[in-house]
């Protein structure tokens, strides 16, 4: 199958991990407990230095025949970088260099195993910024490249897609191929860079992002807005961007979960009013327009039916505020079987949530969700006993149907990866799934990444 | 070849156009006089009416192998929309509805035929904003997509590709697909549909488009500041964005070039002090904002050697810059072989228009330039007389040699299309040349689309 002394001829003995022992944190990552796979028996880990390297190993793989399961941070939730056949973990730790903060373009070039904390790090270090934050600052650039990572921060400058302008790319055949630069405008035939962001390793790994990046704004500022009820909250939403205010981030939260995650956490939740919240995170050109757009977002939500408004200036307290938001799962993570990330046209999200209820109530189960309201993004848990029961697949295909009857998918940022494979037909059509494997055999005619993440 | 007959089955007999008089503006664009190309000689035009119509065009186009051209606005420079192999021209004009404003979830969704004039106007009826604006308001929706327009609005929200959210299309094959909807994110498998954006008429028909709208901002206010030369004037660009405003557009001029355009308009530019201007489009979250805004670029431009700043702010001033800006070239329109449109990295636009200048001196011509400064998008003027020399490939060559060098490429908003096919290699590798003509292939396997647009 793989001969570990030609990899290590590639890469140096040092960066081969053979001993099964040695290598388990490379064959798990994030994914739920109720869906999580058993990596395969024969793996063996390489920590290639350079792009050449990758590219060696991969053309050693199209003449040998194995895959190679490309890794970044390990921080997927969808089984994505789970080795589950014999073959090779690439992982992209080494390339961990920022190459340059470039402010005369406001563009950050970094390599594909840089993680997001220290990326931020860089970046703001210049005084810029880099707005998106997908949660787990231990992800890696390739990895929120590959999988145009989301999270809470995509409201007012869009996810990750939007701030990729050139990428280094070793494709599957081999080859290193540059794509874009640090370019805002390029129309320079098919693109092929918007193909491999989304493209979740099967079509090329990621070894060099050019990303786009902001003065750092004024603010932020953070507003913990109470309602009574949910339709109250979801309803608001649409009437601050209309107001002209545009927020970083837009977030639905049940105070009883907030409160539950401050309990499990030692602390305090430091609202007491209400049964729902939107937690609003606003930045602004100086001080006074934030405070300003603070002022319209309490004005909109007051006169649709707000009951309180938080609103946290100083570091600490929104800080404080969005660690209790960032940890909810961990209150119940050892009951927690999946969590879904159905995303639909934002007003529906009061809807999909009414459905989510009724569905716990049928099933007598317990589904708490969070919801990135600004998005339409929109996360429901599932827990471990509902699929004891053998009914968390019936449950999560309903969820799944709803979404799709409003207009929406089954996946807004979480991906595909292996553990949504199965419902993918849900919410596209039989010839795009034949274009995206004819594409898959395009880039990767031997089948050699990730093979298994592939549309069969 | 093609049976008109059967033609006028599917789109009625009012809705084919044979006789080659009734035709002529079906068989030409924009394309700039040097290069404009030959139409074919036989040639029907058909205007079908909805998807379900141009599905059964395509499959009889790859039962009878006749080779199609959609034609959305006809406002393409690069020869796109010309039929320059016998076959049909299909129009997309009689898909023509736009389909709904949606308040609730700030999209609009348009059919393919909608101009960006009308598209505009009914999403300003309702009180929002589709921010780009790429110059002719001729041009149709599914063409916009198509091409990943960009224009002068393009700095604060990006280009076209950013605001497109959902499509429905017609692949080549005859299927009728839809990707994406009104979903702010969306994670599901390989992304067709910004494949399809920047497409250029090659992988598939668009039909509808679901777009994303914003609030209408306040302002927007206008600035003409003058600098006495051009690198104070590039330079001030990345100085005002790390300022932390971001502006909707930022355009770099030259005065007599404004003052020459204006004069041939009969009317007066406004500015008489610097040799050369940047003009920026301000907008904010209400009127103080915008005027801080204004403030802060007017000092930033100051501080890097600007020598005067005219605030425009009611909308029969800004409208008549903008106007005077936008008539540039016809000027000189006939006497123009040909406008670039190459990209650079923002802090390259000064570097880029001194190789132009020199060249204009070595070639002994002259070589007309504005420039999208805020995102390096840069339109040199290439004129007859150099082509009647024999010259303009060779100095369009040269051009695009120093934009690569300074990591650029040769089209950052006009596109391929035909026109530049012969120089695309000048910027994308071998192998990603072949995965494009690999592209082409999975998706229309008979070539049946624009086959002549599709890198060979």
């Amino acid at each position: 199958m793989f001969d570990v002394a030609k990899l290590k001829a590639i890469v140096g003995d040092d960066w081969v991990i053979a001993d099964r022992a040695q290598m388990e944190r490379y064959l798990i990552d994030e994914t739920y407990t109720g869906l999580v796979m058993k990596p395969a028996d024969n793996v063996v880990v390489v920590k290639p230095g350079n792009a050449e390297e990758i590219s060696r190993i991969v053309k050693l793989a199209n003449e040998e025949g194995f895959p190679i399961y490309p890794r970044g941070g390990g921080t997927g939730v969808c089984a994505g970088a789970i080795p589950t056949r014999d073959g090779v973990v690439l992982s992209l730790e080494r390339l961990d260099k920022i190459v340059e903060v470039d402010r005369e373009n406001l563009m950050v070039v970094a390599e594909a195993g840089v993680t997001l904390g220290h990326l931020l790090e860089a970046v703001e270090s210049e005084g810029l910024l880099f707005p998106p934050h997908p949660g787990d600052e231990g992800a890696q650039v390739g990895g929120l490249v590959a999988c145009n990572a989301g999270g809470t921060r995509a409201v007012k400058y869009g996810v990750v897609r939007n701030y990729v302008k050139g990428l280094e790319v070793v494709l599957p055949t081999g080859e290193v191929v540059t794509m874009g630069g640090k370019l805002l405008k390029n129309n320079t035939g098919l693109d092929l860079m918007h193909l491999l962001i989304d493209s979740e390793g099967i079509l090329g790994i990621i070894t060099r992002a050019v990303l786009r990046l902001y003065p750092r704004f004024a603010g932020p500022a953070t507003l913990v807005i109470s309602f009574e009820d949910r339709h109250s909250a979801i309803r608001s939403v649409p009437r601050i961007l209309q107001s002209g205010v545009i927020p970083m981030a837009i977030e639905y939260v049940d105070r009883d979960l907030m409160e539950d995650t401050a309990r499990y956490l030692g602390t305090t939740w430091p609202v007491t009013k209400g049964k729902t919240h939107l937690i609003v995170i606003v930045t602004g050109t100086n001080e006074d327009d934030v405070y300003e757009q603070c002022q319209a977002v309490a004005e909109v939500c007051e006169a649709n039916g707000a009951v309180d408004t938080l609103m946290a200036e100083n570091r600490e307290e929104q800080a404080h505020i969005l660690h209790i938001r960032s940890e909810e799962s961990m209150t119940y993570k050892a009951q927690l079987a999946e969590i879904l990330d159905v995303t639909v046209p934002p007003a529906a999200v009061g809807d999909m949530m009414d459905e989510v209820e009724k569905l716990a109530a049928e099933y007598a189960t317990r589904i708490p969700m969070v919801a990135h309201a600004g998005d339409g993004n929109f996360h429901p848990h599932l827990m471990l006993e509902l699929k004891e029961r053998g009914l968390d697949r019936e449950v999560k295909r309903r969820i799944y149907a709803k979404a799709v009857e409003l207009g929406g998918v089954i996946s807004g940022e979480h991906g595909i990866g292996k553990t949504r494979l199965g419902e993918i037909d849900m919410c596209v059509d039989a010839k795009s799934l034949e274009l995206m494997r004819g594409l898959k055999n395009l880039f990767d005619p031997n089948n050699i990444l990730s093979p298994d993440s592939a549309i069969k």
